[in-house]
């Protein structure tokens, strides 16, 4: 199946997620992990709309969320620079979300300069997220299911 | 705020509903009322996106649907026959939701000819009504709060 992009900017407006976890983790030099992604879940019945998102960003997984539902993710910073956050800046999204996709993209920014690395990196990482996915669904304010924050 | 096809199919994909409702009404010669109706919920920061469907389908009305959502609704045979049901036979939405899609409009039509004010008429829309939204979210099983069935 072949999506548009207007469809897909449509459709994420309603079901997508942009998501930063920021987990306690003493592998890391500043004690933290920041995991930023990209999610749209949907009901099983409609897992093939997941896999031609994926066909069509060339990147990420469908898995089982939980239960009947099924998502599409994509995680690292590779596939957000380049396959994710382009598509979003050539397709603005409509919703509010959109500026959960600006606090998104520039905590991404911040990672690809090395930030989340430092103490001052994750504050500020951290209070950005802080400012994401307000006032939405509580089924859109955090993927459910995966272990994230 | 310009809406494109595509990207209100894709968001119809996500956040829409066709639901018909059959409610007894002693008013009516068989002693129901079918009342379909297709309708987009939103929180209400998003409300202007509402307006701009209105805008674009140029028919129905956004209304508070319960607390902090707000609804786009159109009901009545003709903005459903003139307006919404030949943009999605021209758009097709791709997710199963347009199965619903499909006996939506089958009940309008057998509405059009007049079948709603016939006892067989009502049991052909009931049976067709009983096999819509089946398998979706609950929030999309049918429109919250606005005394539909």
């Amino acid at each position: 199946m072949r999506l548009e992009a207007q469809w897909i900017t449509g459709f994420v407006d309603g079901e997508g997620c942009f998501y930063v976890g920021i987990n306690p983790h003493s592998g890391m030099g500043c004690g933290y992990q920041v995991l930023p992604e990209f999610t749209v879940v949907q009901h099983e019945r409609d897992v093939q709309l997941l896999h031609a998102l994926k066909a069509h960003f060339r990147c990420g997984v469908v898995r089982r969320n939980h239960g009947d539902r099924m998502a599409y993710r994509v995680r690292g910073q590779k596939h957000l620079l380049e396959h994710i956050i382009p598509f979003f800046e050539e397709h603005p999204l409509k919703t509010r979300k959109r500026t959960d996709f600006a606090k998104f993209r520039r905590i991404v920014r911040i990672m690809e300069a090395g930030g989340h690395r430092t103490a001052a990196g994750v504050e500020e990482i951290r209070r950005i997220a802080g400012q994401m996915n307000r006032g939405s669904d509580k089924r859109k304010s955090g993927p459910i299911g995966n272990g994230g924050g």
